[in-house]
């Protein structure tokens, strides 16, 4: 596959270290203080949420509300709060009763650390804090309606219609009270377990945009290009669990196989859905390049980070 | 104790039982429908949100909003929002993980009927799910920084400094990492765990009022009612479960006890802990009082029920 982004390979790095370490601060400065010290819980939920990840859905919202010349302090909340709910998914994912996961970025999962109890209330408070997080941006300037807009599709994208009930599907499937024919119905789930927070990123940094227009068409092919990467995102982890290391995952590899899930690569075959996912990559770059001809006044930087981030999604190792 | 009520009880219990039967079916439109129903996730977001409950939280914010004029519909919404995220608290309080209940409302509780992986994403789910319903505030015509408003307290009262986090310190006593040397450390706690949602009931009611204005001293006092209710039902929830046999409260009671448990019977006998809820009764039926001397227009229909409702929190039986 050839790199699209439309700026230097090193150029998009710099820009995402730097976004990186604006992210880690801006979720530590969003974690409460003071009186939740004395417990367990206060440690855990920094260690939930700081100190790693590729903070894709962050780097999302940034680059979309980049490319519509939104205010980075008012994007900077969307991000985190779009990572405190990837986070609170990942704890709550990693427990026995879910995928009894031990191992996560490389570090025992939260509940090994710090106990299942503790590890159920992290995920819970991170849900509340992104939705604490979300309202702080109208006191940075951004009209209440836009504010809204974001929580609501934050709220869906993670709620039973989202995330939640993607979870629920794969549950059934894995139980077998349920089984995938086709690939279309494995898609139906990715769109909501996976897909549908990679969307909202997009959409929350869109709705970060304040006074800035924003073209329905435009709108509508930044959603597609998130749609498809969101997909990609699915397909490039299937292939990963299948081919990669645990040690170059930092979570367990072979989860897929060993559970006789259902997973694209078991579906298409290994070859096949590497090919699937070039392909989702090449219709969200061209949704990129039609949403430029639309409205020429989007954002160049904002633009190529979001090449540059599908091409990175597609392209990752781990 | 002599009920306060401006009002007949029986007029009070008819609103209550009108009010029971908007609230059900409220938060069952709430409920997603459709994609969803082939999952055990559809049926058990149902089961843990539908069918019971003293819905004190629902009723304190309609009886609050009732007492500003506000629109009943967008209360309503509000009302359900507040339930959403109590029944979310119980479903994930009840898992093996937490308390290891097996009984709730006269149920097996969500873990034992639909298993541990669906109670833990049908709290999830409906925790998203609470916020979503507030967004919708504003589609019915409530102005958006007022639907913030409301948002923020709900993820303040639930999240790390409020439920969740007493929740943490609950967690912490139990497991000796801390132990409570004076009731004010409990009732730091307590504030926390149960009053800052209850707290929030009220809140929420008042954000609901549209153009109505609420005097600053008003909205103190109503909040301050709020805390001492809170803190009564929580001194009422441990003498009733040092008094009260498992039938009569639909779910275990000796609880406390048997864990060893800090409560208000344990530090201060259950006869002083009977007068303290008393105590506390008057000082929120003293708050009422001193609002509708400062603002002569509050709802005397609202007033009435927020009154009732106090003593319905402290005479309760289960």
């Amino acid at each position: 596959m050839r790199p699209s982004a439309a700026m230097t390979a090193d150029g998009h790095q710099a820009w995402i270290q730097t976004q990186l370490s604006l992210i880690e601060a801006a979720i530590d400065e969003a974690l409460p203080k003071g009186e939740l010290s004395r417990t367990k819980l206060f440690e855990a939920l920094a260690y939930a949420s700081l100190g790693g990840g590729k903070r894709i859905r962050a780097l999302l919202c940034l680059a979309s509300g980049q490319a519509l010349a939104a205010d980075p302090a008012i994007c900077m909340r969307a991000a985190v709060a779009l990572e405190l709910i990837h986070a609170y998914s990942l704890v709550h994912d990693d427990l026995p009763c879910m995928d009894n996961d031990i191992l996560r970025r490389g570090k025992p999962t939260v509940h090994v650390a710090y106990g299942e109890a503790t590890a159920m209330l992290v995920g819970d408070g991170l849900q509340a804090l992104a939705f604490e997080v979300l309202v702080g941006m109208s006191q940075l300037g951004l009209a209440a309606d836009q504010c809204l807009e974001a929580i609501g599709a934050l709220a869906r994208a993670s709620g039973p219609q989202g995330m939640v009930g993607g979870q629920a599907i794969d549950l059934a499937v894995l139980g077998s009270a349920m089984s995938f024919v086709d690939l279309a119905q494995l898609q139906g789930m990715h769109e909501m377990k996976t897909g549908a927070l990679l969307k909202a990123s997009v959409q929350l940094g869109l709705s970060c945009r304040g006074a800035v227009e924003l073209h329905p068409a435009v709108d509508r092919l930044l959603n597609q290009y998130a749609a498809f990467l969101g997909l990609a995102f699915q397909v490039i982890d299937d292939v990963l669990d299948e081919s990669a290391s645990t040690e170059a995952l930092g979570k367990t590899a072979g989860k897929d196989k060993a559970q006789q899930k259902p997973t694209y690569v078991s579906l298409m075959g290994l070859e096949k859905a590497r090919g699937f996912a070039h392909d989702l990559h090449r219709q969200s770059i061209d949704c990129l390049a039609q949403a430029k001809k639309i409205d020429s006044g989007l954002g160049a930087e904002g633009m190529a980070h979001l090449a540059a981030l599908a091409d990175l999604i597609v392209l990752r190792q781990h």
